[in-house]
């Protein structure tokens, strides 16, 4: 079985390092742009400005063989498995977040709030599904 | 770049093939078991029953050259790009479902609920974060 994924676009944003990524969207994330392969644009056609997406990114900055993690390097929270934090640090460096979809013009989204680093390839857009009161 | 993902696990459902899964979790979703393998066991530490995490999971039988389908194969509703529903064809075929942990024995974590079909790649395990009124 093969699973490969193929980025469907690349992130343009100010954050130019890991270093000085916000951990979490509300936690510092700016706008960016989502600019998507001509070979995909068929598949954004229903998106519309205000909506809410789940981006799906692939973290190519991430260490993948990382199972264990102090959340936030907050010397005063336990070692915690990456299961069950937002690391980046994980066996599949996938990151989800959500944004707003600000402008869209061509193959570029404008979207915010988003914390991923400058020329993260994009992997997936996704509707927010509008049911419960928690993210 | 290679942007090969590695499952951490598999799941096991009463859900056998894609034409009786339901289309969204909160439409039929059901009881199932996702069974880690032993060498992502540390990651798990951190979860904890009545905990709701995100799963992320290899839709195995999805077509990946659908740019665009018919949502909910609904004839009165218009042509969408898959960017803009959950349609498991779509060119990166990941899975997102948000569920309660409902049983932790070992590497088996009992999740409700999950419309995947039986056997489905498990790529991800993210907790939810609770800070607004949608999902």
């Amino acid at each position: 079985m093969d699973y490969q994924l193929e980025p469907i676009g690349i992130v343009h944003s100010s954050i130019i390092d890991r270093k000085n990524a916000p951990r979490q969207g509300y936690d510092g994330g700016v706008e960016a742009i989502l600019e998507l392969k001509l070979q995909v644009m068929d598949g954004l056609s229903g998106i519309q400005v205000g909506d809410e997406v789940m981006v799906l990114i692939w973290l190519h900055q991430a260490k993948r063989d990382v199972l264990q993690v102090r959340p936030g390097h907050d010397p005063e929270r336990p070692i915690t498995g990456v299961f069950a934090t937002r690391s980046p640090d994980r066996p599949n460096p996938v990151g989800l977040h959500r944004v707003t979809v600000l402008k869209i013009e061509g193959l570029q989204l404008t979207v915010s709030p988003l914390e991923a680093i400058n020329e993260t390839p994009v992997i997936d857009i996704k509707p927010v599904l509008k049911r419960c009161h928690e993210e």
